[in-house]
């Protein structure tokens, strides 16, 4: 089972991470990290990471996973991402993102008509996009699955990982990832934080 | 602020990546990412990432992330990593780790007499090494913080974000990553698992 986690500049390492880590170590599965070329790509807070196919070398893979990122805006415009993106989607299984990441799905085509969320700032460029925006954190629509921001790509993969392999397999990786969270705050959503913090992430995002 | 993520062979990637992005995007930090050399580091599961810096040419980090991974045996005998965190302690404001990442302290003789976490299935491992062994999610013991095992790290940087920064920033931070998590299971410590599942874990890291 091929998986290609998608590369492009300024991508959010915990976007990609989290999928990874409930899939990759699966025996069935090989991970490839799928860039434009093979030059090392920048997540949006700094960690290089090093490609290990192009999008021209890897055309049949099984489960793609698109993370969201601060680059998302410019990605949109990236031919070869999108591009490739429209042309695997047809032969995978599952086609998934996290985050901003289902912007690019919608660019390419992806999302017409079906239920998938983003990041919470930006459910009305998904509208805008084509796609039936669902405030789920975790959204699967036959096999194409989107996930909310950046942290709910660890609900994502452990959902996809018991759907895969069944609910046991999803519980052993599950536990091994002592995924039992305590978040220290209670505000990880728009509608639990203080309106300040709100606003202030509001007015982060739209600056960038 | 200059925050040093400690690369090494077989590490775990979200170990590394959960503190990161609660920590690394911050304006006051700089983040590098250190090995023996500037050779790509692998992870566990293949993610592979390019060093930004080698032990030799950072030696003042003001604080010090070590996660832990499957390779964490063969990085407890390995001189590099090991005399680098025993050099580089003294002077840092925090000195962390996540999952096994504890043991490599550890070794370098940092947490002799002090609390401290690990993944739940090595806590024997961390007391021989000489620690006194807790099993919360999240040990502050003054400046050392250990989490346990792989998500745990992201409380532990979120914790971390609101001690340095303040409340309302480390809410800021919890909000852009979404961090309401919805695990789709309730199996995430050995207390909640069920015991075959929690024998099945044991039986694999045993065997690794």
């Amino acid at each position: 089972m091929d998986i290609a986690f998608v590369l492009y500049d300024r991508f959010t390492a915990l976007d990609l991470v989290g999928p990874y880590e409930a899939l990759a170590a699966h025996p069935e599965v090989t991970p490839h990290f799928v860039a434009a070329t093979r030059d090392v790509v920048r997540c949006d807070a700094g960690l290089p990471v090093q490609p290990t196919a192009t999008f021209a070398e890897l055309t049949r893979p099984d489960i793609v996973v698109v993370p969201g990122g601060s680059g998302w805006r410019p990605a949109l415009d990236n031919t070869a991402v999108i591009s490739w993106l429209a042309a695997v989607h047809p032969r995978t299984t599952w086609t998934t993102s996290v985050c901003t990441g289902s912007l690019l799905l919608a660019k390419a085509g992806i999302l017409a008509g079906r239920r998938a969320t983003t990041h919470w700032t930006l459910r009305e460029t998904l509208a805008a996009l084509g796609a039936e925006v669902a405030t789920e954190r975790v959204v699967f629509d036959e096999k194409v699955v989107t996930a909310a921001g950046v942290s709910a790509g660890i609900d994502m993969g452990l959902s996809l990982a018991a759907e895969m392999w069944g609910r046991e397999t999803g519980e052993f990786i599950q536990l091994v990832m002592e995924y039992d969270p305590q978040p220290p705050m209670d505000c990880g959503s728009p509608e639990k934080a203080d309106p300040a913090v709100v606003a202030a992430v509001r007015e982060r995002v739209a600056a960038a």
